[in-house]
């Protein structure tokens, strides 16, 4: 039997393209001979359509979308898999399933409901969905073919040490020759090892080949990295590409090693997970060209590499504001930085401003010293620059803060926070560094070497560097990974080694930003946990780090 | 036997101080001869603790206290039912629960896990817990105590049409003398009167009295109503107080009708409910003072009177500042009010830095017509001033929008958006006259009645008002409701006899405004259907209301 993975780009509520495109995928399979075709999860809907699923119209749509897409692809005689929601007709508990369906000649064959619904981290599937109670084996050219979705497969008790749910799925199925699964899994640094494993333990023990069909693309916040790909109980035999869309078509009986040429070293995977990330917020939103603020730091230089990547250089725009603080490199390095990239400047010098906020405020503010009040209008200052340009000209604006910053709030509310994306939102410090080397490395000097040789600075008062109110980011970073990540608490971060005094320093500060990180712009995630819609923190409570 | 509700106000994280407040509580309520005493839900780690609930040494912290509290109310002779997380020990599934604990004679007697976890709107309780699995009936002093968490009592298929769960807990449930309920009930408009009937047809339904305890004070976007209340089969015996604490003691065997006095007129309601959420919320984020921007507008005359009653007028600064397109009745509107109310305030002109920005933009903007980014600028001038002030005195900034601008974006994010809690962000414009002409009819004029009588308006070019970019407000918040919160696509909103113009218009412009949305401030939430977190929606989506 030959089974074509449709790895789409969907675009989350636009139910019509999304037919489109699985319609145009499944007749190009059936071209090549395919029995049955596959779409990830929710695939018709895109995913994560968060609360539009509470529309009833909106499943109502994807229902009549779903049904005339069976009419549509029924001449060509290959079945498909539909990932798509469906109604709860039990009368009791969430209005919509999560489901596969299995469409053949030109009618709805069987609908599976997915089991396992994750709520953790980014995920709200409970928020929505009501779990089915019940597999589903479906006949496909005589063979018995289980049909699973995403989390399903995900709670092997021979496999976790501590599964996330009371139930496995696979634990008392029905036999089957065949194990589908239609997945939406976001990518994360180091996943594609796991998953890999993880599926190759599946095919092992129930001795039958897996076909697990992921999404591609960004949505929001999420970066989707396809790799569908094709198990057979004796290993790998076929993989789609990582971070593309792609059309995969395999033979289960007779499995043959197309593996897509992919790079698992952790910044081309970081790197080509934010570039599809930025590139499709901007294609979804409706926007083209994107502007940036380039201060000659490591993070905006990042960034606009990144852009330029993602949306061509003639798409990005460069913002140069200095200060009267600003060191004289500022200026050299994002020059050089923008001739590196090729990418469009123009410098909007703040010092007029400036004055005009101090002459404003200096009847108000008479006989106390300049403090973080004039610090941040400095930010905010550029922040209205920025966002005059991003009105006037239809830019995204994007925003440059780093992992570490944002964790200690290392940054400024409605100044340098302003933006539609936090690109590297999910990197810290030192990784950023990591990734401009690489690129480097990779390409030739694209980050000017001064960039990543002076000391970081936010250059809001004269001699400022980062270090003056933070730890050596080394340290800083090391720890918040352990505080933020691997969840310790201060007492056991001091038992494993940390500095009690600087525990205790960054826990505060970790605190008091939460405010700013309830405000900040959506972070492309690319680890397990990122800021954003994954991190759910009070604001107002106290004691939150000091356990 | 008798009964106390500790109805307290805890704090998010701060399991010292709220396992203070119950132990002060317990021993006050002994005093009263109480035979056993009832929090309400989480009441040790307060509610919701969120992801605070993933760091395990805070499940540890709130173990020990209340072994400890055990230990300390041994002496007293009265039980306790207490509110707070226990661990799941059975190696798989969410590592928590959320359990009522029976407390007696210095030890922990029984652990209820609760059954049914909500997991809509702002709530994600499945995210952090795993359900109980089974019914819990203590005895005390002889009688038949069964005990239930908040959501357990509400899927009764008798009282709703749709209900939530496929589970209900009281159904086949072990026989019971006393059904107790503990709540973190977050208030909405109206729902008391919900909760009362609920209550009354499950006590008449069983036979038995209920005894509901409730959670008061704000936390972050939510405001809960306290309001415990003992039903009898016969009726509401006795109530506690409404949006605040109380102690309240009630003898289960011969009820006798203590109901505190409470005012449920929705007006009045939505003044409490908003007074005690933005008192709390400066309280619990250790801020005394507050600010905001007086435009002469019915919004920020509304918040500053809202302000000084939660903290006081001598704790509240407005700001007023007037640009050239300000009419002469804004700095008289927004000086009568300031007069009303005993306000101090401060006026900044922003009309230099308004040319100071122009003449930094003139290169870059030459020969391009002013637009929405020459507006925008006048709204961020003002939000760069008003954090200014809000940095150098350490004042929390209150912004002023309502749940109308909100909807449709009519609003500048980094401008007027900026501040820490969305005070009437949840309340439709057409309400917010309606709050201030109520306010004016129990107070005397605090609104001045000209802010009333004139039309809205932005401001932010000569001439303009509300109305030149969008239907008139009742129009406006009557399909907002319907779109919104009945969750009508444009198909139904056009049948309803909404404008079919209008709401495709107003649809195109509530999903561009999503991304503002995102990244505003906490709204204090007294509907079902509040921004904020419970206010899920993707930002790069298509046709995402257009259904």
């Amino acid at each position: 039997m030959k089974c074509a993975f449709l790895q789409i780009n969907a675009t989350v509520g636009d139910i019509t393209a999304n037919a489109g495109r699985i319609a145009e995928g499944v007749r190009e399979a059936a071209g090549q001979g395919a029995d049955l075709c596959l779409t990830p999860e929710l695939a018709l809907v895109g995913y994560p359509p968060r609360d539009l699923l509470l529309y009833p119209a909106f499943a109502a749509r994807a229902e009549e979308a779903a049904l005339r897409l069976a009419g549509e692809i029924a001449p060509l005689k290959t079945a498909l898999v539909l990932g798509t929601i469906g109604k709860n007709i039990s009368g009791r508990g969430k209005a919509l399933h999560n489901q596969a369906l299995f469409i053949a000649g030109g009618a709805i064959r069987a609908r599976y409901s997915k089991r396992l619904l994750p709520t953790y981290d980014v995920f709200d599937e409970a928020r929505y969905f009501e779990p089915g109670s019940a597999p589903c084996v479906v006949d496909c050219k005589g063979l018995r073919v289980a049909l699973t979705v995403c989390e399903d497969i995900w709670n092997d008790s021979a496999f976790w040490s501590h599964p996330a749910y009371a139930l496995d799925p696979l634990e008392d199925h029905p036999p089957f020759d065949l194990l589908i699964n239609i997945s939406a899994s976001p990518f994360t640094v180091g996943k594609q090892a796991l998953r890999q494993n993880m599926l190759a333990t599946l095919a092992r023990k129930h001795a039958a080949p897996v076909l697990y069909a992921n999404l591609t693309g960004g949505n929001d916040d999420l970066v989707f990295d396809g790799r569908s790909q094709h198990m057979t109980p004796e290993g790998l035999s076929s993989r789609a590409r990582g971070f593309a869309e792609d059309l995969l078509v395999v033979d289960v009986a007779a499995p043959s090693s197309s593996i897509a040429e992919d790079d698992f070293t952790p910044e081309a995977e970081i790197w080509n997970a934010l570039t599809l990330g930025l590139r499709d917020y901007c294609r979804k939103t409706g926007r083209a060209a994107a502007l940036l603020g380039l201060s000659g730091g490591v993070d905006s230089s990042l960034v606009a590499a990144l852009a330029c990547e993602a949306l061509g250089k003639e798409q990005v725009l460069g913002l140069l504001m200095p200060s009267p603080y600003s060191s004289g490199h500022s200026l050299a390095d994002a020059a050089r930085l923008a001739a590196n990239l090729g990418l469009a400047t123009t410098t909007l010098p703040i010092e007029p401003l400036m004055r005009a906020y101090d002459a404003a405020l200096a009847p108000a503010f008479a006989g106390r010293a300049p403090d973080a009040a004039e610090e941040n209008l400095q930010a905010r200052i550029r922040g209205n620059l920025l966002m005059a340009f991003s009105n006037k000209f239809g830019r995204l604006l994007l925003t440059t803060g780093n992992k570490s910053e944002i964790s200690v709030g290392y940054c400024t509310i409605y100044g340098d926070m302003c933006g539609a994306l936090a690109v590297i939102g999910d990197l810290y410090k030192t990784e950023v560094f990591r990734l401009c080397r690489w690129l480097n490395r990779r390409r030739g000097e694209v980050i000017p070497d001064n960039v990543l040789r002076k000391p970081p600075s936010a250059e809001l008062r004269p001699g400022q560097t980062d270090q003056d109110s933070l730890p050596p980011y080394e340290e800083l970073d090391a720890l918040l990974v352990d505080m933020l990540e691997k969840r310790r608490g201060v007492g056991e971060l001091v038992a494993s080694g940390h500095n009690p005094e600087i525990v205790r320093k960054v826990a505060e500060l970790v605190q008091a930003a939460e405010f700013k990180r309830r405000l900040a712009a959506p972070v492309l995630k690319i680890t397990g946990d990122a800021f954003g819609l994954g991190w759910r923190m009070p604001i107002a409570c106290r004691q939150a780090y000091i356990l």
